[in-house]
């Protein structure tokens, strides 16, 4: 989900970016015109980030998923990286990485994942420390990052921009955009300049994070449409506010639902207190019938999506920067009308 | 350049996806809207090129230089590839495959490259034959496709869908997006199903044709918008007449340009007759001071883009699919006007 003004803006930029007389998807990657998007985009996300010049900021395209295989190959090398497996992302992460080299789970919420980790076994001397701040499919989210002895890697595709951007102690946050920052098949990532400097230099181009940074972006053709996008959202996200104000209100969207489950005889929240993520609530009900019958009379109501990833089951009600508090209250009404 | 009825089509689907009431930027990948959308695009793209089952439809986050390296890596072990060497952007495909293992090259139009190679050295058995069927940067257009003793790869990023699809004999064609087909940040292959099942199964799974081919681009979130345009324009083409309307057009617009510059006394196409793009007409003047001052003419008038690449200095007329006859009639009469 998008804000509506950056809709409206995209519709305009499409027919006529910034009264050039040619649209976004037209003006070429070199030219002045995209220059100033590139530009505009990279401040906007300094601004609302809180990005410093020890950062770059990556305009990468492809998903999230791309970086899985990309960090290790990037910086693993023979040593170890240590991960914390959260769900189905850091399952994902960690097979790409075994692929590349040695891989240690530092930390685990098994079998349930529906508490984030809180003890922490390190190996040695671990390259970096890969963790999924926000896991989507089994609704939890780290409050502050894992106290790591090595560079934080952060796979923040879902909750990036929902609340104040954890910086310190992180070698790189990645995020696909189609959750809180624009379409998707672009990937944000912030990288601390020292940290990149010791990816492979064997790789492609295209696959290491220095030719991002020191050709801003600009190696091959960006997704220059993604990059407008995430600029717009950017500066919506300041408009209202920004980062602070964007915690502010997804925790209050977030409480209402976790308030209304924890107080249910029939739904209960699957992740514990502490662990809750204010993105993505996953709750369960007594039956899968009973969770069925929810899910069609929300889908009555216009709200769709609630069915939980088809990995886990349950419901999930996925609550995104521009979602807006009257969804929320729909759905706690819908809850308290099926509690019994 | 996008037909300008497709950036109206694409003003409406990013407020509402074909009355669904959500913009196609907001959809699920994995929902019955996108669902229609992914098929709609196939469809089209296999309406357009005429393409049959035996090859793959599919959609690749990314341009066609990521493209440079996946080929190889997929391909190439230890065997040998031969690539056709016609310029810049033949340079770059064998860069990124001489880090993976053998490159030979089969013939080229060096120096100058203008003149599409007609004597051909192949090695004694090559895995694949890499060519790039129309030279973005010299001018220069393959006219049928290299008589290769191997799968061809085609890297037709610039005519694609410019005139008929020659799919004999190749094992895969990719296109970044950007010239005839859709946005930047999204590629087009079209893979012969057969060919990609000798790839290495060793890649991270997004690194591998047959991934996408096995499950239909939907390994992980992929650029659903460029998905849409590129359906879009598809079917844009198809209203036009499809790809001989497409190629009749396109010779007629850039005979007035070559007419124009062989019956000039100052200014001389770069490619040779047989050998010339029908996609970018590249030219000379007498004097760089010339063609700064014919480029400044032409910007007067609203003609933009006609300076050549950085790399080769001169002019460049890119007249894509989208491109207007009309506009190629104002540059004709610009030269004429400073034809002495």
């Amino acid at each position: 989900m998008l804000p509506e003004i950056v809709l409206r803006q995209a519709q305009e930029a499409i027919w006529d970016l910034d009264g050039t007389g040619i649209g976004v998807l037209e003006h070429s990657h070199r030219g002045k015109a995209f220059g100033r998007v590139l530009d505009g985009a990279e401040a906007a996300v300094r601004e609302v980030g809180g990005i410093g010049s020890d950062y770059a900021v990556l305009f990468v395209s492809g998903g999230a998923t791309a970086h899985f295989a990309r960090v290790p190959e990037n910086f693993l090398g023979d040593r170890t990286a240590d991960y914390c497996h959260t769900g189905v992302w850091s399952a994902k992460a960690m097979a790409e990485a075994r692929r590349v080299g040695n891989v240690h789970v530092a930390c685990s919420s098994e079998p349930d994942f529906a508490t984030v980790p809180t003890t922490f076994a390190w190996s040695e001397s671990p390259v970096y420390v890969h963790y999924t701040s926000n896991e989507t499919i089994y609704g939890t989210e780290w409050v502050t990052p894992p106290p790591a002895p090595a560079p934080l890697v952060c796979d923040a595709s879902s909750d990036i921009f929902s609340r104040p951007l954890p910086l310190a102690n992180h070698g790189l946050i990645f995020a696909g955009a189609q959750k809180n920052l624009g379409p998707s098949g672009i990937s944000l990532v912030i990288a601390n300049k020292e940290f990149i400097k010791l990816g492979s230099v064997e790789l492609p181009p295209l696959d290491r994070y220095e030719t991002y940074a020191a050709e801003r972006s600009l190696h091959n053709t960006p997704n220059t449409f993604g990059i407008w996008v995430i600029g717009a959202v950017c500066r919506w996200i300041l408009s209202e506010g920004g980062l602070d104000a964007m915690a502010e209100r997804n925790a209050r969207k977030a409480k209402l639902l976790y308030d209304a489950l924890d107080a249910s005889k029939s739904w209960r929240a699957h992740a514990t207190p502490g662990s809750r993520s204010n993105m993505n609530v996953t709750f369960r009900g007594p039956t899968p019938a009973r969770e069925d019958e929810l899910i069609k009379a929300a889908e009555a109501r216009g709200m769709s999506g609630l069915r939980g990833h088809r990995s886990v089951g349950g419901l999930r009600a996925s609550i995104y920067n521009a979602f807006p508090e009257d969804g929320v209250r729909a759905l706690v009404a819908l809850l308290h009308e099926h509690d019994a």
